[in-house]
């Protein structure tokens, strides 16, 4: 048996930031298995393609996990890093699965990690995660949504900088805007906020504006939000948007 | 004026997780400054090498604006992603300085993110990061170490996954076992913890062991702490030690 599972970062977008593993892993592989856009995005070659639908993750991570028992080498492809809100948990969480066929558990199977949106998006912006941070899903589709603004509140009490995956979508309109009023309670209506969009791709598009400016209909399921902690600071940039940044040092 | 400035993420370590375009940036560059065992990770070339010590981060950023400012062409190297707990908040705080020469700010100054510890040994040990996190520096360098504590406590109680960067050093050696101590307060003895040491180089060292049983030394400067929230599992490897991963759902 020579099969094996890979899951794979392809980073935010652009060839170049795709990691040597990656690019190896992806030219070996037998067969390509995820999301339509991210199987998409792997350059034509003779891997056979199992492009699928958003939101069946468990689904796809178990027909991979068939497929490498198969004695195929199979790489499963995610945006960004796959450990980060994305494919490698919903492989291990199949794997873990009391029913799982015996012979999932012996394979030969890997993670090669990404860069993830928060880190371009920051990269675009200046160094916003250069202090204690936290990542927060928005998605109430994965945890109650009291889950959600406890943790916001506890991260804006902590003074954390806030990094926000999957703020909205058609189906979860009004969460972002939740999210901003109750970090507003708390936090200085100055306090900067990045909206890096499609870091990277053809339709990047990176607004810096303040928690008491911004407005949720600026971001849409492409975008991802970053907010300042007390002490993140803005400095002028000549062409255009300021850079944001926090600064190493915190006094408290 | 053709000089630039470009603060590098090398990654954690090995060729394989270097980004095509920090490898090009430090092919292009004339000057590489940083830390000296970064700036020994760049392979032989023409570039002139000006290696500094640990903790003079701004001497460095103040260093390599100069440079830039004069026409070189300068890769700051930092490793990891340079956007967390590294140079680019440096480089950033040095121009933001009223004191600071006016040609500093209308450099071409950009950063090349980078895959940061955090995530090389998340992927080594499955996928721990696969649901809400936070990530904190342990270095009371940089702020009081009171800071530390509360939001060691406010990430526990919302019960985030925590990754600890700067856990130990040998002019720092008390403050991982406090903040440990802090932890098993709030979060059960069985709760997961990753020590990811030199991931991705000749020294790696990975140890899954728990919250309950972890000691301070087992950590040591090249180490990276992860502590699982309170849903994050195991799942046994038929070789070794135990996958470690946080499920994407999470009932509250």
């Amino acid at each position: 048996m020579t099969g094996w599972l890979t899951i794979v970062g392809l980073g935010p977008g652009p060839e170049e930031w795709l990691t040597p593993q990656a690019r190896r892993d992806l030219a070996e592989a037998t067969d390509l298995v995820g999301y339509f856009p991210y199987v998409d995005r792997v350059p034509p070659g003779p891997q056979v393609r199992h492009a699928s639908d958003n939101r069946v993750e468990l689904d796809r991570a178990r027909f991979a996990l068939d497929l490498a028992a198969q004695g195929r080498k199979v790489a499963v492809v995610s945006g960004g890093d796959p450990g980060v809100f994305a494919m490698a948990a919903a492989v291990f969480e199949a794997l873990d699965d009391p029913d799982a066929p015996p012979a999932w558990r012996t394979l030969d199977l890997r993670v090669d990690p990404g860069v993830s949106a928060m880190q371009a998006a920051a990269a675009r912006a200046g160094a916003p995660l250069g202090h204690d941070f936290c990542a927060i899903s928005l998605s109430d589709n994965l945890k109650p949504w009291d889950v959600v603004l406890k943790r916001l509140r506890l991260a804006a009490e902590a003074d954390f900088v806030i990094a926000l995956y999957n703020p909205i979508s058609r189906a979860r309109p009004w969460q972002l805007g939740a999210a901003f009023d109750a970090l507003r309670a708390i936090r200085s209506p100055d306090t900067p906020v990045v909206l890096g969009r499609a870091v990277g791709r053809e339709d990047e598009v990176m607004t810096i504006t303040s928690l008491g400016a911004v407005q949720a209909e600026q971001a849409d399921m492409k975008t991802l939000v970053i907010i300042g902690a007390s002490h993140t600071r803005l400095v002028p940039r000549p062409n255009g948007q300021p850079w944001v940044y926090t600064p190493r040092h915190y006094r408290g």
